[in-house]
């Protein structure tokens, strides 16, 4: 996968001069990767790069990770510091007289905080609003990775229907996730959640020792990263029949995923998807059982903008991919989700996702 | 493993009261697993401790994952948010009218640059200065949660003695000693640096598809966590019988290792096991090979307080853990590394690793 890195930089300093940002921070977090190909290692060396409105763009890694960065793309420039010099001071004096400087969201307080210190001129803004302009709308090599990732996650779960879930714990079933997903091509599986039962009902659940037993839902949630981009599915299991009232919520909750998907095409407001969905599941009566948005972006990042949340009113445009998630949860009784990753297309939409996302009964 | 998190708010208390803070913010790091057993989802929806100086610590949690912090210790309160809130207005409502706040050193810039407009008033520093104090020192459990890791470590080193390298890929032995670290009791392994050959002189070389040969060096550096500590540890491997020369310089390496971790004392400075290291590496005409710090503290994070690198004046104290790694690394050529976690005692040092950590002559 080769990705035109100049023409990424030319586009952010377009920006960069449209909102008269004087200098952009990437240190850990997506947009790193996204203007040069690597990823800074999230420890306490500073990796951080500098790109100011004229001259090379220069990175700070720390002398011993240099090696790693050995195919820095044409135009950057490599400033690697030794352990006992300072990175902090090395930026700063990279930013002296600059008015405003934004950093990556996730750029750890302890750096922003004391090149505040070093530059009390200067006006420290996060650069999301910048970098999410370029992220946002996928090129047609990312729209590649994120489909050879999102198939990966569908080869997984056509092994799952396989698989015996009554009698494995949560855990168990988690670790076998996991390995599957590296398996099916992922180079690291990011997270595998199961969640039986009672369970169910916490989106974010661990996996637990619980064992899994006949009559049970099982919410399973996963992926990985393939070449440095995301894949994220989920799919709900039942071990054997389920009993009419589960069917019948579940009836609801494909309806309303299904009605999302079909809304989303440029034009449309990042909210009024997940309008569509919550709809659909009020309607049923089950409004106040689905307590979380509908989707996220998602690209190098598993959770990026747009996000399809109410307040939202960003447009969609050709190139956006995100999640399309909605799900019921019964506190105390069980749970049920559905996700599929889509992409916006230039008349409306396709399903990353390809993996029958019905409720699977498994033994 | 338990742990008297309400032992450690009050010290809190006592150091933000001596430091003049009134306000501390603990999110993703290990902050908040300190004082609350708990770790943040490292995502874009806010999970933030605030402890002021009176008055129940508040933790916001996203709704969704409410459940997950169900067992929060007694005199703590959970404010649990919903997808169409402001987490970081709910938190500078906390924070109001308050002048000294800090923050975790990895807090995202995004929630630090928020408060900071919410909050003008307001003195923003980082947290570690004071939660450092705390943490460097374990506990007598937090210790043996370490030494259970660190042996887990050690029986991987001791199995993969028994494993043929050559004709193996870097890659397949990275996820050999992945699966080898979850298997010895690890919760997840977080790292496993395999670098074979010249790659071995970059130390932190990622596990490529170079394929492993007779004569070459293979640098193993990996760890995990286990009950949310972790672990750490690097032995250098050689393929068949080395050259005279590697072997040479690999008793050098041996010899710095054994004397910083035989100056570990409770009063010593941390500049000075990193000295001690360094000056037998220098002695053989190594120095300019020996490119990073000798070692860094090992706790609920991989990399914490105390740094053994020069310029550290911190007199080292009973309790504190940390590693101690020198390295050789003649660029384009090989490299060679030998860690382990060691703790400081009441008189001296415990080394936690006890595994062979000899030049390993493997096929």
């Amino acid at each position: 996968m080769t990705f035109d890195f100049v023409a990424r930089l030319d586009a952010l300093r377009r920006l960069m001069d449209a909102h008269s940002v004087d200098a952009l921070l990437a240190s850990v977090g997506a947009d790193l990767p996204y203007f040069t190909g690597y990823e800074a290692m999230p420890l306490e060396r500073l990796t951080m790069l500098v790109v100011t409105k004229e001259g090379p763009p220069v990175l700070l890694v720390p002398e011993l990770e240099a090696p790693r960065v050995a195919h820095l793309p044409d135009g950057f420039e490599l400033r690697p510091w030794g352990e006992t010099e300072d990175p902090v001071g090395i930026a700063a004096r990279l930013l002296d007289g600059l008015g405003s400087v934004v950093a990556g969201d996730q750029t750890w307080a302890t750096f922003v905080l004391a090149l505040q210190q070093l530059l009390p001129e200067a006006r420290f803004g996060i650069a999301s609003p910048l970098t999410r302009q370029l992220r946002m709308r996928k090129d047609p090599e990312e729209a590649d990775a994120l489909r050879l990732a999102a198939h990966a996650t569908d080869r997984v779960a056509a092994r799952l229907r396989e698989q015996r879930f009554s009698g494995r714990s949560e855990a168990e079933l988690s670790r076998l996730v996991a390995a599957m997903t590296v398996e099916e091509g992922h180079q690291v599986a990011t997270f595998s959640i199961v969640a039986s039962g009672p369970n169910g009902a916490s989106p974010h659940h661990e996996a637990s020792d619980r064992v899994i037993e006949d009559g049970d839902a099982v919410v399973v949630d996963f992926g990985g990263k393939l070449d440095g981009y995301c894949s994220d599915t989920t799919r709900t299991f039942h071990v054997g029949e389920p009993a009419p009232e589960y069917r019948a919520i579940f009836t609801v909750l494909e309806e309303a995923q299904a009605a999302a998907v079909e809304a989303v095409r440029p034009g449309v407001a990042a909210q009024d998807i997940d309008r569509t969905a919550r709809k659909v599941i009020e309607g049923a009566g089950y409004g106040k059982y689905f307590i979380h948005r509908t989707g996220h972006g998602i690209g190098l990042e598993a959770h990026e903008h747009p996000y399809l949340v109410e307040g939202n009113d960003l447009q969609l445009e050709s190139g956006m991919t995100f999640s399309i998630e909605p799900g019921i949860y019964l506190p105390g009784r069980f749970g049920m989700r559905v996700e599929d990753i889509v992409a916006v297309t230039d008349t409306g939409v396709e399903r990353l996702n390809r993996s029958d996302h019905s409720l699977l009964v498994v033994d």
